[in-house]
């Protein structure tokens, strides 16, 4: 007995001999030479076109996101293209695949936090109140706020005021952007300690913003990265440090076994 | 006898407690709400910052590349997701494996191939002569010549003229670009069949005008389909394909050793 | 001020110039030729060498896991070669991604609800009161039982009594074995419907009585596919359907938008 | 017009209800406790049970290719799994993307060079003037003749003798083996340095007197080192060491640009 077929649908390109469509724009008028690369990743990820404002700030966490120096993810890919530089692409995807919770998981839980405690419509919160309830609860349940403090950037991580900046200069300072800054002067109040929200929180808080589903966050971070590893993959091929890590690596790690 | 260590280093960035400073900008006030994604992109891998002119062809470039439908990358990030969705980064990059030589091999070849010809600073070359010499060498070679023809967009591939005249509005129309397009005309001429030049051969000439070495061009391809990838996951999160693909390719593929 | 290194060491393996030593053994004269590939693999995990019934039931539980027909994570490996022929390591890469919560999550689901509730050393438990306590707990919370049932394999997926079985002969059929039985008997009562033990069950359970961690038991069915998926790039590579998958895929998926 | 689709199809594995079956091979009765891991990689790979014979080479092959410290391949998964630890899989998929030319393709490229001078099924070859004949064209050509010498294992890398040794016990030790050692003697005695035959050679040539497709060569060496990964990870997970890796580098990269 033959199953029945469901059917196969994307809404997101088509083409034919003539034509490129994407998201209902036609490629070559409408995008190439249009758009710059984030505000098609806007259209890609929303069907939806940026204003101007949309662009300044959803670029602006992109580019927050694409660097941090030699980080596990550009070692990684920097160690996969030193084994097979003629795919750089595998370098790349090798990089990409340790942006997983320990990293990235912050921003999307910041935003999952947030999105639970002011489900998108909700009007008229009560914003201190609710930080108050957060705080206390997280706390009880001994789980870390997301999105606050920094281990090496003290006292403040220089990135988060100017998203902030930004977020009221692009009209997106909403309920979102001001529950995680009380969060945080809460969390600082009843520990004691600086914890004043990070570029993971305020990102995290401004995808909210935009509406942005809180899946879809670690997104922004993977595709961010990719123009990052890129960078690091050309250095990689122009002046070479993988051998001298993977080197020294070996000869400590084992250093214990070996007979001489 | 102990191996003398060599240095590590990497001019990409550098942080402390207060900055971030990635290829000499100060992260907070000179990139985040300063330049969008594709700028970035091109400080990250060239140390300088795009003119206007360069800022339009480089994220024109990009965005070109972003999305192509449910392309075999498309469709390995939608497999992967489907079994580890909780690790879209891992969808993304299963995605990124594909992009070889298949893919983005003719764009990284047609750089190559001009660059052969038209070696970096080379003056007043007579670029008819050059054209003839290369489609000759290569028809007895019995080589694609990359970058020309496309399997589904006849007679032309409209991404190329679009892009062509971009290079001329952003003063980039250069001798390689001439050179692409003398070369299509003459492949066309001595093989009577319709050549022009495809989206990938005018990126790949562009890319030589902006002087970008032809072993990093694939990397533009790598970083603008992982935020294509992104939209992908994205959709298959909401609307999912990939178990419908799966059950009808394993249904029909083994029907044949079945005994029902 | 300078940070203090933490010293960097594994007790995997090393080599001089005369030896190569993986742990504690000698490689060409104590391994090769000597281990078979699942013998080698328990001695990589557990710094051990397998007896006899250990071996065999090692073994038997990987190549349960080798291959399943063409699976999503088959059809990434499969969509990966297509695009990036050149690089066959990256499609088993692409392959091995998809392996997460959905598929090979349930081995270890299951290993960590009998680790749980038996935790090692723990000597004359009341199996039946346990199984009854494990369903009624995992009904009342509206979770899934883990490693029972299947969507195909039905009343019984074949895999599971034969582990079993073996188990019995190679003396491993111990209270984590009798407990997932008594749990599937128990859920197959309260519920009316068939839910004996499946693959997954039977591997994560056999995999407690061996004693190992429920995190590592994920990478069981990792190096097994990674067998699998070179036989799928293989046949890919020699009669490929990649590209027909990804026609079909295109073709239908955007149908609605496109014009003709 | 519609296209007319192609058939899918595989030869691989069925199942239904009843039954699992892979090769031909009933999996619960006649792979399950019947076969080790790399007698069914054996099976999945070529359609055929191995001999006894076959059974100890080529689980000897793939034992050899499992591990070998801390490896770049290791490093690049040791670093995925300290950002994404909930992924084990991506962490292997990971350190896999990294087995390209630099070193897996010895083994095929030594593979390749042997069936190229020796077709199969050649008699009778004159495998002195072959390997005279290959050495001086190599030279010539200044190519690097593949599976000789090694830079660590000096004057020998012990593994090869040790597989040369199993081949002449498997009957396996034809003309292949022979023509890559006469390679060796040759190529010692033209360039007066001291050249013997490595461990990725020795494969290569065995690989070739099973007959098995040099493209395939590479995926022996992606199996077994799927196999070494999951012991990397499951120690990074016990005794981590990327992070400490990740800040000296990071620290030592950077030192030249950071103000203080």
């Amino acid at each position: 007995m033959a199953r029945k077929p469901n059917p196969i649908r994307s809404d997101i390109a088509w083409s034919n001999r003539e034509r490129i469509v994407v998201r209902g724009k036609d490629l070559p008028s409408e995008v190439i030479g249009v758009m710059n690369l984030g505000d098609f990743a806007y259209l890609q990820l929303t069907s939806k076109t940026a204003t101007p404002l949309q662009s300044r700030m959803f670029n602006a966490i992109l580019v927050t996101l694409v660097e941090h120096g030699l980080t596990p993810s550009a070692i990684a890919a920097r160690m996969t293209y030193s084994g097979a530089p003629e795919s750089m692409q595998a370098a790349v995807a090798a990089g990409l695949c340790g942006l997983g919770s320990v990293f990235v998981g912050s921003m999307e839980n910041a935003a999952r936090l947030l999105y639970e405690a002011l489900p998108p419509g909700t009007q008229g919160a009560d914003l201190d109140a609710l930080a108050r309830e957060i705080v206390a609860r997280e706390r009880a349940a001994k789980r870390i706020l997301p999105g606050m403090g920094h281990p090496i950037h003290k006292p403040v991580d220089p990135r988060a005021p100017r998203l902030f900046t930004l977020a009221e200069e692009c009209g997106m300072a909403g309920d979102y952007v001001k529950l995680i800054q009380l969060c945080a002067a809460e969390a600082e109040r009843v520990s004691g300690k600086s914890l004043p929200v990070n570029a993971t929180g305020a990102i995290g808080a401004i995808c909210c913003e935009f509406g942005f589903p809180w899946t879809v966050v670690r997104g922004f971070g993977v595709m961010a990265r990719a123009v990052g590893l890129v960078g690091h993959v050309l250095e990689e091929s122009q002046r070479p440090i993988a051998q001298e890590i993977w080197l020294r690596t070996e000869d400590e790690a084992s250093a214990h076994m070996r007979p001489e």
